[in-house]
């Protein structure tokens, strides 16, 4: 009889491996962190489990996958609703982040894993300042993530150089941290918040680190015009002519690209973060997801931070997702419920260049996995698991979270962290910021 | 010392009152199914309370009201998804609906009823086939709601008089049922469904009646050219010829409207239920809101059915309202989110004629209101109560539920129903009603 560390009972699973598969009356076995086994509970070999999970009434899935976040913007959520965009960074956001300290990222990001923990989001890509505390969070927390320190050069060469040796140092120092559940990329801001030259920089040194890229792309009509009006070539132009697209590329948003710009990136194999409620909410557009898909291009779904969004709760984003890309077509039929599942797990994991090792339930895969109760009167009946997963249920509906096959939830109590201490430190820590800020205002 | 049957302590209060007050530390008191006082704790007069609920941690505010739902359509909740309307309608939905027995009407707004409470929803108004059943629904649940019985002619005259009749009969019977929870209104379908003649012997009915009409209006750009076609006119021209339009009107959808249309609708001041997920989900198009309301009309928001949604949880229907208008002026600055929370408490009380008794927490009004816990992760932290409503709550974050005074849900437990009893008759009503169906096609 072989052995496993933890056995998943009766569940319904949605495998998400690619063959369509809605398996009723399964079981899944975890071993050493991995999938020793997922299928039938008929035909499911002998093992003896350490730990057994009744998953009766519930749905086995990955983990969610979050393509795009800034995760300690958790301290900023609601702080300057429904202004535009460069007042609230302006006034409100850039003075707060002037006055970040490393403990407030480090607490802002473990409010963010709790959040994400509660929502059954077991990985994530976040770009930020003070990434290292942030990796202390996610090792804390259990959680698996791709991290990039942000560089934002805005035309300050000095600052710029400053900031592309500390993300190529965090880079280094933090590969592979945390039991290898955290990997790291470069984070280049934006085309237009960094020069030519320091983006050909980055490149080189993402290849020669063998990491991938983080950056936001196509975000608003008028910084692409300003990109084209500056350089005299589109975004995307301007990135092909410095060689700079390539597979391992994560370009957070593409709202505002022409369809040479849709084809250059295809050409790449550039990896795409769709942000539906960020893009709503801060009012820029709509990514032409499903041109984009039809293109071949791999799409994951992502929050953005939670000042923008203001959740991090990505059964939320994947609702919005499929809802945004049928009105922008004007067709009920785009972006079906199985492709938005799609995108917030495999996909999200090929988005991240972790397709070998998570994002579906497979033998041999990382365990992260969720149950989802749809016990639950809006989610019933279940005709259809998988449009009651994209368009009924809500983060608060996960029971059991898994990830690296470490048990983070069970019946929605946190084993990680201690939820009041995280909330309450979170709490102290958003007001003293606001304390420091307001004094130097 | 005055009496109350329930004193709320120690909570923050959103009253939508009117004067966007925001009162930290406050009370409540409820007396005779009526809020008797509402304040700061220090200044609360003395009451002695039978029933003391502790608010602490808690944000109290006017329970939510869903402007336009078929309610039994739970049971077909994700059942064909992803499909052009006029497939889902004739090959799923009208099949379906022409073997719904009374029974199963009961049972699937039971259900209903029981994802509204667990949502923090207390008031909807609703259009669907055998309504009386869903009258004794909402008797037991102990909600409040607008019904009208659906009258579709769609070109059969017969039918159409028949439903006529079958409507008016139960609007004066079920008027003022269940303590007055429920209220009834006439419900003609659609202008294209239901032919002039009709429009006009239900609008002279109302008007004998004294009660309001609910039709769903301007949905879809194809049924609008249908009408501009047919009649000559557009689909509100022809209603101001029918001299149909009245403050009593409760109109769905409004997406596709002239500006002429709309200045019609505001001279007759037609209440409006903006139904943003459906909208986007059967991707007919963006109601312009903005627009609507600088013209002075009335907006509250709708679910739309919990097949084209799918769910009745109205906290996400207030966040997609406010994403959507943003989206669709391009402006982050547009439905701020005082607005939105107001669109779903008092203007949705407005648009259902209620708003004398509910919609607000207001002494002399019928105590409808609910308690949301934001000692959560993904409340935290609280900068502006309105945008952690608004963007960040959920109806799973809702704790306590209280209408017409009577305490309907108390820390999620609800009180007036069975959960797993209205889940599993819903299952099984559901699981009949397509084995029924399924035999006759």
């Amino acid at each position: 009889m072989k052995k496993a560390d933890i056995i998943i009972q009766n569940c319904l699973i949605l495998p998400m491996d690619g063959k369509s598969r809605i398996i009723e009356d399964g079981s899944i076995a975890i071993e050493n962190g991995k999938i020793a086994h997922v299928g039938k509970k008929s035909k499911f070999p002998s093992f003896k489990g350490e730990n057994i999970v009744d998953g009766h009434g519930k749905i086995a899935m990955p983990g969610l996958i979050n393509c795009h976040t800034h995760l300690p913007m958790t301290l900023f959520r609601g702080i300057a609703e429904d202004q535009p965009l460069d007042k609230w960074l302006i006034e409100t956001i850039w003075p707060l982040e002037a006055n970040l300290q490393p403990d407030d990222v480090y607490h802002g990001a473990l409010l963010g894993c709790l959040e994400m923990i509660k929502s059954g989001t077991t990985c994530f890509a976040d770009m930020y300042f003070h990434e290292g505390k942030i990796a202390e969070a996610i090792e804390k927390a259990g959680l698996r993530a791709v991290l990039a320190q942000g560089i934002i050069e805005a035309g300050n060469r000095t600052r710029g150089e400053r900031m592309f040796r500390e993300n190529v140092d965090f880079a280094k120092k933090y590969h592979a941290y945390a039991n290898g559940r955290v990997t790291t990329q470069l984070g280049p801001h934006a085309v237009y918040s960094c020069s030519p030259e320091l983006l050909t920089k980055v490149k080189e040194a993402a290849s020669a680190l063998n990491v991938g890229i983080h950056i936001h792309l196509a975000e608003s009509k008028e910084m692409a015009k300003e990109i084209k009006e500056k350089s005299g070539f589109s975004e995307i132009e301007l990135l092909e002519n410095l060689r700079f697209l390539s597979p391992n590329v994560l370009a957070a948003h593409c709202v505002h690209l022409s369809r040479r710009e849709m084809t250059l990136m295809a050409k790449h194999n550039v990896k795409i973060a769709y942000n539906p409620i960020a893009n709503m909410k801060i009012a820029v557009g709509t990514a032409k997801i499903k041109d984009l898909m039809t293109l071949g291009l791999t799409v994951g779904i992502g929050t953005d931070g939670p000042a923008s969004n203001n959740s991090l709760d990505m059964f939320e984003s994947m609702k919005v997702a499929a809802l945004l890309q049928k009105l922008h077509y004007h067709d009920p039929t785009v972006l079906p419920t199985e492709t938005a599942l799609k995108m917030a797990t495999i996909d999200g994991a090929r988005a991240l260049g972790l397709e070998n090792s998570v994002g579906s339930l497979e033998v041999g895969k990382q365990a992260d996995l969720i149950l989802v109760d749809f016990k639950k009167p809006h989610l019933t009946p279940m005709h259809n698991p998988y449009a009651n997963i994209v368009y009924s249920t809500h983060g608060s509906d996960v029971d059991t979270v898994i990830a690296n096959g470490k048990i983070l939830m069970e019946n929605r109590k946190v084993k990680t962290l201690n939820e009041d201490e995280v909330i309450r430190d979170a709490e102290q820590t958003a007001s003293n910021l606001l304390a420091r800020a307001g004094t130097l205002r």
